[in-house]
């Protein structure tokens, strides 16, 4: 998809043209006698019944074209650019392309404005994936949910929204890591979980419909002459099964999520939107995913690049071809985003790419999705009331502060956080480009929050007397006599810095993961005035090496992209207001991983010089994953749990109660958790596993159950009992079966181990998911 | 099972005869070779090993005589009335008989003393019903559970209990009706899931093996001539599936209970304990009870009663045939308490009334439970370190009175309540036989707790001034004038009243459930006092109507069986420490109800002058089923639910998450609850289904979901989220299938209704669970 400032600017030019849905009127309309519109039947039923009153030209009209854009890459506002419908059916126009990353967010389905001119923005998904608590999730995605269904009623926006991008972020050069909950595949599964029940609603209507992206393997934008549009990612089956698939697998088998997007890239040779392994024998076959007759969508333009052009895969030799592959293979609904080129199903169709029965089905797939949504289900249908009153609540407002207060991690504390600051006699400095940046707090996928509440706005409105200055992004020249000025006049230094979202971005990845040179300067100059130094750093990761050593620097904050609201949230935390309890979603490299890391190489496991990806295979971290400080600490006391299971007495408990064996539940873990500081705080009890079990090599550890207790009162104790499944237990061999394997197993408490769980399994290995191979 | 003061009594008089485990020593003795041993096999292939390495003799002389009785149903001290074990093996005696229906209780199989001298005794579950709480019932089983796992780790009890007791609370007469959690089999459903998870732990090890009782349809003990000995309780299959059975489906099919209990009684014709289609077709076959090769014992001397004995069933012709049907037909282990008979398992066997395969696969199953306990892990193993200190710890009394709070229903308040009592200038007058009773709080099967709180204990600890006068129970003259000068003295009066287990208890059942007239005598006198008059009603239900009427009688609170500290939870809720919000887990009827229903018709609808039973069928309670005041008021917001549902849609969305349709999820509902009143309180939110669903004769509404909120504050709201499945929504046809039907549903929350939700479904109904078909 396409970067969110073009969007912004085209929704800015033409506010005249909105781009909503109309709901078809079953009560006087032509289909009123259809199906369709009884809502008593099922929701196959009535989405086949709309499909037969369909004639071939209208149900390829609808099929294919559904974004026209003006400009490569660009979203036209010209509402020819929508499906058109079907004006004999009174089917209006629809436009499949909405998108809600982190809040409604601006793009060619929604259109701004009036009671809808803002809607809440939340931390961006880097963010809250590191308040590990996943009920806060679900209630971020009920939210958004809400929100965007409030624009669709009012005819501002459409029923199908392409959220959570849930690749793992495999490589910390990647542009879009952020819009992801991290490089851990368990804690992208769970984040996927909760957002995805919250965003559709408990079933089976949906409040919307989610689109888990990109399936799969997507997670370089361009790297020299490889981009995403032509890289073929090749990845062992081990791999895939391991890392790259389990947040698809909770999206599609367990969460059975209303769409998935398929990628731009290729996977071991085939382009994703032209794989049928990948979207038929997987996803549809092996994973169940059809219960709903879901439907798959490209990402835009991704099967114009399987075709005959410049920069794509070139994988067949037309676009006629192309189009046909795609449907064939499996893909629904095609984002069509070049210009100079005519993307044309119906002479795709008659030249036989693609049959009547994949016509049909495709059809069936988009239709019965609009159905689930109630699309025609008349004025008291599920979710019609919601309307403008529902869209930036104060629970809302509470919710995204919140949220980004419990996803900031802190790195470093010498004592000197919380600040204590006297309104009267304390003067604090703030300074750097992200200390005031109000416009950079969303990253990408954004829409217009309410308000914008930057650092600087923040202290000031808690009453703080602040010296701004601005500093650097990248910069090789810039004058910091003004940053120097306003640090004298302070007794506190808090710098703001890091990266932003002109550095890492859709369609730009990073070369270099270290501190921007320019920022470093400042910061050392800085340092050498004696005065205490906060470090903020905001976006995703860079390499905080020179700052451990750096005189002076005594707390280091990652706050990421905090959301409308993530000025209020930094001050709370930093002034002891809220106490910090965020966790890492991700490792914090060296710089010189870069280059020993191709980037290009999707092997997790290291060998030879190639250092191996994420806290589970690399070792060398500046900040491994799951680390974040308190302002108090914690006593772990873990419960009595057995020493030993049979894994035939395992398997006989799981009988009859799961159909998917990796989700029976293993006894849970008990730990009481006591907070022997002076202030109360939330608490993160990471679990991982680690031991002698399946083949080697053996991950470090691997992330397995974790919980958040919120608000532990100094001095008490909360008990936590941490949950988990067999597939967490389970390993992944090389042809890509989950196994349960005899051997010892180690529950790590914490990061780093503050408390540990031995146990063993014993019998015969238990196969838990056979999996299909890939053709020869 | 008998009554708990018998055995209290042979525990008193034979204090040296120790009847706990002793651990195999499977380091050095016989066994440390045999799988049995090896921690690292499955538990089925280890019990497998052991039974391996018997004789027939040695099986033979383990599998039957399980108790030697010395009198008619009084259990003895002999060693010998244990099961003997294998010397040669250095297996020791076992003792198969163990209680702890609500704490560790007296019996044979558990020796009291030393440190062990007292165990936490919590209340009768008809009052821990009355919670609504579930997670507090799971965490009371999980006390329960590590209290007899330390008694039978220190060798003073076994590694069996017969608890819970979950057959539905029928007709208000049953003596045993305070053992059960009520009349609903929702209800008893949900409370059995929670204790047993507590209890046996969260598997697949078992902390101790609990054992669901009695199987099925027992709920009588004597009507006349008939006696739980020879009752033949004709139950059609429609009741059978949808009143009598559901919780014993919890516990074997979904609960994986590690044993059941055969009852005495016949049902449609067939001893409980003799019937192969209840005990292998329904509970091992069509529920899948057998991933651990579980087992059934007999109640006690209920495979005599098979035999030709007077009073029985005459079912066969001798014991040795009694025994044979009793194996064949799937119980493994019985209770033999008759004495003069000489049960002689290897007779019956070399006449063939058993085969080889049916001794070793009973053999199989009881030493499979032990081995699942642990009891052959040696002294590491799981649940091993429980010992003195894990009993009667301060959470375990903290839990013991918060059950009893929980569990007190306000059944009326004119706002005399709560007590605004001066400790320097109040009197109160607190009359009647419960008032000081601490040795009746308990009710049946119970232990020594470590304290008994009685309301006058609780008062006077509390610094209030009491003048405590006796009152009648069932005694035709009583002299009231102390109460009369109590009364006169005082400006308040508390009257205890209603009944104990004089009048209803094991193997006695009431002929009246009227208020005892003798105290209804003296609460006419101390009525035309003019002084205030609170009623406490313990023990279960009687006729409140009188009451109702009669002058200055300001309150009544029921209190059930409170448990060790039930006078502090009374006092408690009496003046305002705590607020009431328990829920009738009964309907209490009219006196009049036991001339219009005969006790020994099962039949749950009305017909002619039959009314019914419960409040799902029955019209005319005194107090219904769910009713429960509380100190404020409370208003109830209903968040936005679908109207609608496709059978066919709901039926997809199962598709893959669940084994057994009935467990699908539906959607849940959300209701804010907002406290409008000025002080904190629980609140039991009760959602019940009624409408025009399945075929008729429908219920007036039936239980369908429920949770309890705590601690609302004044004037803030807490949002409810009432969770269910499909099992809720569906009804039993004539066949005992369970099916889901289109139809219309209402929600109605609270009792009385103060808020409700409809919703239809549509399309073609569809059976859940297909019913095994009794032998013609």
């Amino acid at each position: 998809m396409v970067w969110s400032t073009l969007a912004i600017t085209f929704a800015a030019l033409a506010p005249s043209v909105r781009a909503g849905i109309t709901y078809p009127d079953c009560t006087n309309g032509p289909l009123r006698t259809n199906l369709v519109c009884d809502r008593t039947a099922g929701s196959s039923a009535r989405a086949a019944a709309l499909v037969a009153a369909m004639n071939n030209n209208e149900k390829l009209a609808n099929l294919i074209k559904c974004v026209l854009f003006t400009s490569h890459l660009s979203c036209s506002a010209d509402p020819r650019s929508n499906s058109p419908g079907v004006s004999r059916l009174d089917l209006a126009p629809y436009q499949w392309w909405n998108e809600a990353l982190h809040g409604v967010a601006h793009n060619r389905g929604i259109t701004w404005g009036g009671q809808f001119s803002a809607a809440t923005q939340f931390p961006q998904a880097i963010t809250t994936a590191a308040t590990f608590d996943d009920p806060l999730i679900e209630q971020m995605g009920t939210i958004i949910g809400t929100e965007a269904r409030a624009f669709a009623n009012a005819g501002r926006a459409h029923l199908d929204f392409w959220t959570p991008n849930v690749n793992p972020f495999r490589d910390p050069r990647w542009g879009r890591g952020h819009e992801t909950p991290g490089e851990d595949a368990f804690r992208n599964k769970k984040w996927a979980e909760a957002f995805i029940r919250g965003m559709q609603g408990p079933g089976p209507s949906h409040r919307v419909i989610a689109t888990c992206k990109h399936y799969a393997g997507y997670d370089l934008e361009n790297s020299g002459s490889t981009t995403r549009f032509n890289f073929n990612a090749r990845i062992s089956t081990q791999d895939l099964v391991e890392y790259y698939l389990p947040p698809f697998q909770q999206c599609a088998r367990d969460s059975k999520v209303g769409s998935m997007m398929c990628a731009y890239n290729a996977v071991n040779g085939v382009p994703a939107c032209a794989d049928s392994y990948m979207m038929d024998t997987i996803l549809r076959k092996h994973w169940n995913w059809t219960d709903q007759n879901q439907y798959i969508v490209s990402d835009c333009d991704a099967v114009y690049y399987l075709g005959n052009a410049n920069g794509g895969h070139r994988y067949k030799p037309s676009y006629a071809a192309a189009i046909g592959a795609s449907l064939q293979a499996g893909c629904d609904n095609m984002c069509w985003a070049t210009p100079g080129t005519t993307p044309d199903p119906t002479s795709a169709f008659n030249q036989r790419q693609f049959d009547q029965r994949t016509l049909d089905k495709a059809m069936l797939r988009l239709m019965q999705g609009l159905v689930n949504t109630g699309y025609f289900d008349g004025p008291t249908g599920q979710y019609r009331n919601l309307s403008a009153s529902d869209v930036n609540t104060q629970q809302a407002r509470h919710l995204a502060l919140r949220a980004a207060e419990e996803g900031i991690v802190l790195l470093k504390n010498d004592g000197t956080l919380p600040l204590t600051i006297s309104r009267s006699s304390t003067q604090i400095a703030m300074i750097g480009f992200w200390a005031n940046a109000a416009d950079k707090m969303l990253g990408g996928y954004s829409g217009t929050p309410p308000f914008r509440h930057d650092p600087v706005t923040a202290a000031r409105n808690m009453g703080i007397t602040v010296n701004y200055a601005p500093g650097p992004l990248t910069q090789s020249y810039f004058d910091t006599n003004q940053a120097i000025n306003a640090a004298q006049r302070s007794s506190i230094i808090i710098f703001f810095g890091g990266i932003d979202n002109t550095v890492e971005k859709e369609s730009q990845d990073r070369t270099s993961i270290a501190w921007p040179a320019g920022q470093l300067s400042l910061l050392k100059r800085l340092s050498q005035m004696g005065k205490p130094i906060i470090v903020v750093r905001m976006g995703t990761h860079v390499d905080d090496t020179p700052l451990l050593s750096m005189p002076n620097v005594r707390a280091i904050l990652w706050a990421g992209y905090p959301g409308q609201d993530g000025g209020t949230a930094v001050m709370n935390i930093l002034t002891g207001r809220v106490s910090p309890a965020g966790r890492l979603p991700v490792t914090v490299y060296p710089s010189s991983y870069t280059n020993q890391a191709p980037y290009t190489n999707m092997a997790l496991r290291p060998s030879g010089s190639y250092p191996g990806r994420t806290y589970r295979w690399y070792n060398g971290a500046v900040f491994p994953f799951g680390h974040g400080l308190h302002y108090m600490t914690f006593r772990l006391d873990v419960g009595e749990f057995p020493t030993s299971f049979a894994i035939a007495d395992v398997m006989n408990s799981c009988r009859g109660t799961v159909t998917y064996l990796d989700l029976c539940p293993f006894p849970p873990v008990s730990v009481s958790v006591t907070n022997t500081g002076a202030r109360a705080s939330d608490y993160v009890l990471l679990g991982f596993l680690a031991g002698e079990f399946g083949p080697a090599p053996r991950p470090i550890k691997t992330l397995a159950t974790y919980t958040r207790l919120a608000d532990v009162p100094p001095g008490e104790t909360k008990v936590a009992k941490l949950e988990w499944k067999l597939e967490s237990l389970a390993r992944v061999d090389e042809k890509g079966n989950r196994v349960l394997y005899p051997g010892t197993y180690t529950l790590l408490l914490d990061q780093p181990t503050m408390a540990n769980v031995t146990f063993r399994l014993t019998g015969e290995e238990v196969v838990l998911d056979q999996w299909p191979q890939p053709p020869a």
